[in-house]
């Protein structure tokens, strides 16, 4: 257990590092691999202008640019706080095999982060949200993926 | 509805051209404000090595980049698949109005991606997913929230 907290508490120090900086929320995350941290995150979005440089998303890029692929075989990620529907979707692209988290989407939503909305918007049908989907055009978007299942050599992920 | 017609073509252009040059999947997406395009993306997990550079990903960052802001005020996305869990949480950081799109999740399963796979995972128990989130060390994390709850000046997003 020693390890698993002290890469978490590297995780909550680079959420208080970001936040006193004014990068962005009291947000931190580490990706670990053969127990070394390979990519470091804080939230950026204030300092970036760029809403999906939460601290999850920023520490599985570096680690993807320092193994040089977009597959985070055997590694564990340490976030500050539980994903967000956007980072534990990207969790699962970059397909660790475990998360660390700390603080809860109940803990976010009482700083008033939208965590916790997020996830209930997620259960509404898509036209009905907040934000609502429509769909369009479907059968015009299909023939990119019927070219896409009968082409050779792509690199699937 | 000519307008959404020619904005949702683009997106399809634009996942059948990152498809052929290798870039990634058979994605494409746009941003769009005041009838102009401000953001473009194409799946480019395969070419950047980053597993968060989804079509709509690349596009958001784009026009956050264009419009020097991390909010998408007054404007639609148009993307050639139904957004992924990561991108739809994106979508709900950037705030824009609406969300055209063409494929669905289910289109997307048939060729291979985990879309459907990753939806139907964030309904499971956090500690029961196929990718187990953990709960550590919440007591010394609150202290970065609670020292955000108290901080002047912060930018709230």
């Amino acid at each position: 257990m020693d390890d698993h907290h002290r890469f978490m508490r590297e995780a909550i120090r680079l959420a208080f590092e970001g936040m006193r900086d004014g990068a962005g929320g009291p947000f931190g995350a580490v990706v670990v691999k053969n127990g070394k941290i390979i990519g470091h995150g804080n939230n950026r979005v204030a300092a970036s202008n760029d809403p999906t440089a939460h601290a999850e998303i920023v520490a599985i890029r570096e680690a993807c640019r320092h193994l040089g692929h977009f597959q985070l075989e055997d590694c564990t990620v340490y976030t500050s706080c539980e994903p967000c529907p956007m980072c534990l979707g990207a969790i699962y692209w970059a397909r660790p095999k475990k998360i660390f988290y700390a603080c809860t989407r109940d803990d976010a939503a009482a700083i008033e982060f939208d965590d916790d909305f997020i996830y209930k918007e997620f259960e509404m049908p898509a036209e009905e949200r907040d934000i609502p989907a429509i769909p369009l055009l479907r059968d015009e978007a299909l023939k990119a993926f019927d070219e896409w299942r009968d082409m050779d050599g792509k690199v699937v992920y």
